[in-house]
This record gives structure tokens, C-alpha cells and sequence, in this order.
């Protein structure tokens, strides 16, 4: 039996496509997960998306939308153009998620799947609330901003992602991840890790992205 | 004196730019803030407060982008692109908002403003905290879906509304508002009211709009 490896996501969050799709392409097949990031799909929308699908016609590319409303709507605009992950924020209400959920399963059936991006409070009732409207992926986050103030994972994150895990996540994490820190979370089922700047600029993006997949495997193989 | 009405501003929440340019062409000269909405800009990009911007040298231009993350980044690029005001989530964290402030007032001192878009389970000591950091704008929404979904404005809303005016914050409203609604604000110290299809949808949208004018008129005037 294979044990399921956490996949490594890249997220291209640079604030025009000449960037994001040059760092896709140097990376794109080093991945498991190519995102088209929410900084990028803001400033040149969703053409974004379109252009990693006919770039990577057989890996997992997530519009990270953060959609707060609105959910359907949304969700088509996105799983049209090739996406099949979405993130809707978790002040997102549930309807606005079941709609999302809709949209992006009827056009992506096979593959089609919303994450809940969680920033700021939330409860565990909310999670349930998610679990019980079919959303079973969840990202567990540092703010950038939040890490340029001074954050950095603790004991406290580590415990929040487990207990998610638990109650049935899969659970991806990200904010401020290098190789280094994936040791941080030895022991927990991590299903992706997302790194973006960490690979994106580093002097060699394809072998950054490898040494990513290495370290992963040392420590999850 | 003159009284201070509420403002109006009309919401594009397009999936495409032609949608969007056509609806502000027809109504942008009625209103006071024209919102460049979630959907259009996810969709085509900040291009869209370009073309208002251009379009509209003297209206309000908001970018509706719920920023959740990266806030300075997010708040140059559409700055640079004529916006006066962006949203940010309100389960963004505070050093987010306080990046898309400094952002956003670096490029445009005179009109630059950062608003809270409401959405979901937050608190009043949140809400102290965004004064702190000097966001005095706060956007109290029901969203489309829940809308969908059965709910409508009730006295807990406007309570909750009435409470953020206290407090110190110029208030928006948004969902589901139409010309015969607008009266269940009575009394209410509402800073503007926002209207996506109510105005754009109708057979005569600058009419509608001019409508909605009318009613604010005489209700506050």
C-alpha cells in the first residue's frame, strides 16, 4: 500500500500574468497543486485560470477567490475556465458555500471541490456547519501580513490543524513555509502544503519546488 | 445647513466588462459611488476601475475587492488604477487592514479610504479595533445567497447598524435593497446605500436609480 504523500501547492500570487505564468511554467510540473492566487486573479482575472489549465492539463488548479458571496456565481465563472478547487473565505455564509459547492460540482464533477480559507475567528461549530454542507477541505493560514508583523506557527496552529484533521479535514497549510519549517509539523496528516514566494523566488524555482517534494518525503514517506 | 443625504452607489456585479461599462454608462451619472463589484473584478481584473475611473473623473470608485490578505499590495494595485475606496473582509487581520490603508492612502491622500465589509460572525470589540487602526467605514451586508436563502432585514440588523453609527463608523448597507425597502431605514444615520441589480436590471436604470435618489430625499432631506 502507497501512503499518501501531503501534496506541495504552489501559489502564484504576483500582480500580473507575465509573472504568474512565468513562474508557473517553471515550476508547474515540479507540483502537485498549481493556485492561481487571489492578489493575480484581482488584477487580471480569470483568463489566469484558463491559461494554467491549457498550461497543466493534468494537475489540480485552484482558483483562490476567498469568495464571500455570491458563491454560484462565482464558481461557474471559475470551473468554466478550468478550475477545480475553489476557496471561499469562512465568513462566507453557508449558503453562499453550498452554492459554490454546486456550481463548481456540476461543471467538474470528477474533480470539483471548495476549501474553506480561514483567517481571523472562527469556531468549531462553523467547521461543523462546513463538514455538514459537504465541504470537507479547509486552509489553515498566517496572514502575510500577519508574519511581516512579527507571527510565526506556534504550538497553537499546530493543535488547531490536528484537531481539523479530526474532525475530518483534509487540511491544507500555508503562510511563511520553507523547507525548514515543514519539520514543524511532523506527525500531523498535513494534505497540502502551499508555499508561494518560498519557491516562486527563489534563485532556481524547479529545484526549490524539489527540495519541497524531498523534505516532504523524508519526513511523510 | 445642508443635510448630508445618504449617498447612492450602485454595485457592477458583471461577469464580463461590456456588462459592466454598459450598466455604469447608463446609471454612473445618477449615483455618487460607482462599485467596481466582487464577480466583475474577480473576472476581468482591476482593469474595470480603470475604465470607470476614466470614465468617471469625479464620482467615487470603489474596488469592492474583500481583501483578506496582502492588503498593501492588493490596495496599490487598484489605487494605481483610480480607486478612492476598497473593501477589506472583515475576517482579514488588523495588520492587514493597516497595510491597505497605508496603501491606499500613499497613492491617493485626498479621497483614499479602506471599508469593512461585514460578513458573518464578528464582534464589537473586532469592530473597536478597526476604528483603532483607522478604518471609519463599515459595510453592513446580507448577502445575496442568504437573501436567496429566505432571509431579509430585520430589527437585529438595523440595531446592529444603528450600534456601528455609535461607535463611530459611516455605515453602509447593502442586499437586497430596493426603492420600497429603503424606508425601513427611517431614523437611521445610514452613510450610503448600496444597489447592484435593483438599479442596473431595471427597464430604466437611470430611472431607478433617480428613484432611489428620490425616496432618500424624502426620507432624510
Amino acid at each position: 500500500m502507497t501512503k499518501q504523500l501531503p501534496n506541495l501547492q504552489v501559489a502564484l500570487d504576483h500582480s500580473n500574468l507575465k509573472g504568474a505564468i512565468t513562474a508557473a511554467v517553471s515550476v508547474g510540473n515540479e507540483v502537485d497543486v498549481i493556485e492561481a492566487g487571489t492578489v493575480c486573479l484581482l488584477q487580471v482575472g480569470s483568463e489566469l485560470v484558463e491559461v494554467l489549465r491549457s498550461l497543466f492539463p493534468d494537475k489540480i488548479i485552484v482558483a483562490d477567490t476567498k469568495c464571500a458571496d455570491a458563491g454560484g456565481t462565482v464558481a461557474k465563472n471559475n470551473a468554466v475556465r478550468g478550475a477545480d478547487w475553489m476557496t471561499c473565505i469562512c465568513s462566507a455564509t453557508i449558503p453562499t458555500m453550498k452554492a459554490a459547492r454546486k456550481a463548481i460540482e456540476d461543471i467538474n464533477p470528477d474533480k470539483g471541490e471548495i476549501q474553506v480559507e480561514l483567517y481571523g475567528d472562527w469556531t468549531y461549530d462553523q467547521a461543523q456547519q462546513w463538514l455538514d454542507a459537504g465541504i470537507s477541505q479547509a486552509i489553515y493560514h498566517q496572514s502575510r501580513d500577519a508574519l511581516l508583523a512579527g507571527e510565526t506557527w506556534g504550538e497553537k496552529d499546530l493543535n488547531k490543524v490536528k484537531k481539523l484533521i479530526e474532525m475530518g479535514f483534509r487540511v491544507s497549510v500555508t503562510g511563511g513555509l520553507s523547507v525548514d519549517t515543514l519539520k514543524l509539523f511532523e506527525g500531523v496528516d498535513v494534505f497540502t502544503f502551499i508555499a508561494g514566494r518560498g519557491i516562486t523566488e527563489a534563485k532556481n524555482p524547479a529545484g526549490a519546488a524539489r527540495a519541497f517534494k524531498d523534505e516532504i518525503k523524508r519526513i511523510w514517506g
